[in-house]
């Protein structure tokens, strides 16, 4: 019997939270979070993605054969080929952890694995913002910034399946270190990060804001929420701080028009919640400064799956494996 | 009878000379090059290429029925589909010029066109310093920068045939404005316009350097080629100015290896011929800075083909399409 028409077993694997899913095409069906506990290490955190598996599968009444098959969707370093993640910097003591046989040995189906940012942008190219598009990138801005690039339709991994680093393109050659060894990256310029960064080394320098007592005086607790929060109510330095980040996502934008000429830029993460206020002075920018004809082919709109565009395109992944 | 076996007429269509020529495979069997005279407009232009189609066939004693096609190389913006030069920097008057059409009024035959850089790619690729890639960038580095992206090992052109425009990425936000209305875009800093511009702004702030002798004294007789020689012979100033420009290239190298994690960058134009005294920098450049997955599977080397890339390419697009 054909296994197609099943449902994927996707699980999103956070720094933070596993996101367990049962995904027949677009919809969700099943769904299931779960802390990663990730200081605990592999070894608890692969505990708990097979936890995670057998509690979708238990809940739901279905045995293995009754699953299309599992697939993962994870950040950092990924060998696809091989079902490794390599490194990454948001699961502490992964190197080189062969996530795709382990999850196999435990559970006999076919196991996929795909770089998170590729698979929120196949999630939306196939059934979220990017419907249609056939070169797309997808940035996601959250504490940092990545990205996923789909060429003529598919997703586009790279030599190594390490393509898609958009927020480590230097923008400003004499801008601040990052911690990936490059120097003026766009991540640190325009990610929530940054824009937190930024506002509190102007309330620190000064500035008088609504932040402060939004936070109660803790201005680590200073997010892109607290800021967008702010600026929706019109505080200047909050306002400043969005713009400015706003500037650096569009030049970066400018970049990604001049070498993709897209159809599409679709923005994600977190920060995108910010809508207008970050997207307008972008796509303004892109407006002003990519080539004409380039800039007048490309959207620049925000993600449409928000949290679910990992698990709907790891599901997507594991379908076209087939 | 198939065509398939029969050699391209493939022309290049530069600012300053016109390179006809019969190919094949990677075979230049006959070549012929003569002034575009770009001032007199596309009129002159236009019959100066139809001159030396006639030119190639009247001395290889070659009816039409006895090419595989025509295919034009040309830079610019170029919509292939419609074979139409959108416009072109280096072409006064050229804007939306239907060159595929007026050319095949002409001659009865199959005529192509394909943008010069991307044509220069799929020669390297195919013929070249390529051989092998799946995913590739080829940067030309000469009066300008630009580039030909290979993905999957075909040529990528983007939504409306304008991508691969890395000569257009902002790394300095704060640098110089560049005539595409784009800022600090990599060709402002690391063409051989920027590298001849750096060394006369050094040469009138007083710096000393055997540049000034070697053009008598006229600075603006400067280009990449006597900076080149310069510093081979040890100029101080000389070897600065290209040091400086192949950071700016490594830094511009660092994004595209984020970017595209592809297995080679191949480095052409007028500028390469500068060798390692521009790459080594660069790469060492790239080591440093860009992801280590990444960077260990880029090679980072010159073109092979001269001069030759863009008609050689021209001619593989050709048997591609058909």
């Amino acid at each position: 019997m054909s296994t197609n028409n099943l449902p994927v077993l996707a699980v999103d694997l956070g720094g933070t939270k596993i996101l367990g899913t049962l995904v027949d095409n677009e919809k969700i069906t099943y769904s299931y979070l779960t802390p990663t506990m990730a200081s605990g290490g592999p070894e608890t955190v692969i505990r708990r993605i097979c936890d995670v598996i057998d509690h979708i599968l238990s809940q739901n009444g279905r045995s293995l054969s009754q699953i299309h098959s599992i697939s993962i969707a994870a950040a950092g370093g990924i060998d696809t080929k091989k079902g490794i993640v390599t490194l990454s910097p948001s699961l502490p003591g992964w190197h080189n952890i062969p996530l795709v046989d382990i999850v196999r040995k435990n559970f006999d189906t076919k196991v996929y694995i795909i770089h998170d940012a590729n698979a929120s942008a196949l999630g939306e190219l196939c059934y979220g913002a990017g419907k249609g598009a056939r070169n797309m990138v997808y940035m996601t801005v959250s504490t940092g910034v990545g990205g996923g690039i789909i060429i003529d339709g598919k997703e586009y991994e790279g030599a190594s399946g390490a393509a898609g680093e958009i927020g480590h393109m230097t923008i400003d050659v004499n801008g601040p270190k990052c911690n990936c060894g490059n120097t003026g990256c766009l991540e640190m310029l325009a990610s929530g990060t940054a824009m937190a960064r930024e506002a509190i080394r102007r309330i620190n320098a000064g500035e008088k804001t609504s932040l402060t007592s939004m936070v109660s005086g803790e201005t680590d607790a200073i997010s892109a929420r607290e800021i967008g929060a702010a600026a929706s109510q019109g505080d200047a330095l909050a306002g400043s701080v969005i713009k400015q980040a706003a500037t650096y996502l569009g030049i970066g934008m400018v970049n990604l028009v001049n070498i993709f000429n897209p159809e599409m830029i679709v923005v994600g993460g977190g920060v995108s919640n910010l809508g207008e206020m970050l997207l307008s002075p972008a796509r303004e920018l892109v407006k002003q400064r990519a080539f004409p004809i380039s800039a007048g082919a490309v959207q620049i709109i925000r993600a449409q799956l928000g949290e679910d565009s990992g698990v709907i395109g790891a599901a997507v992944k594991a379908k076209q494996k087939n």
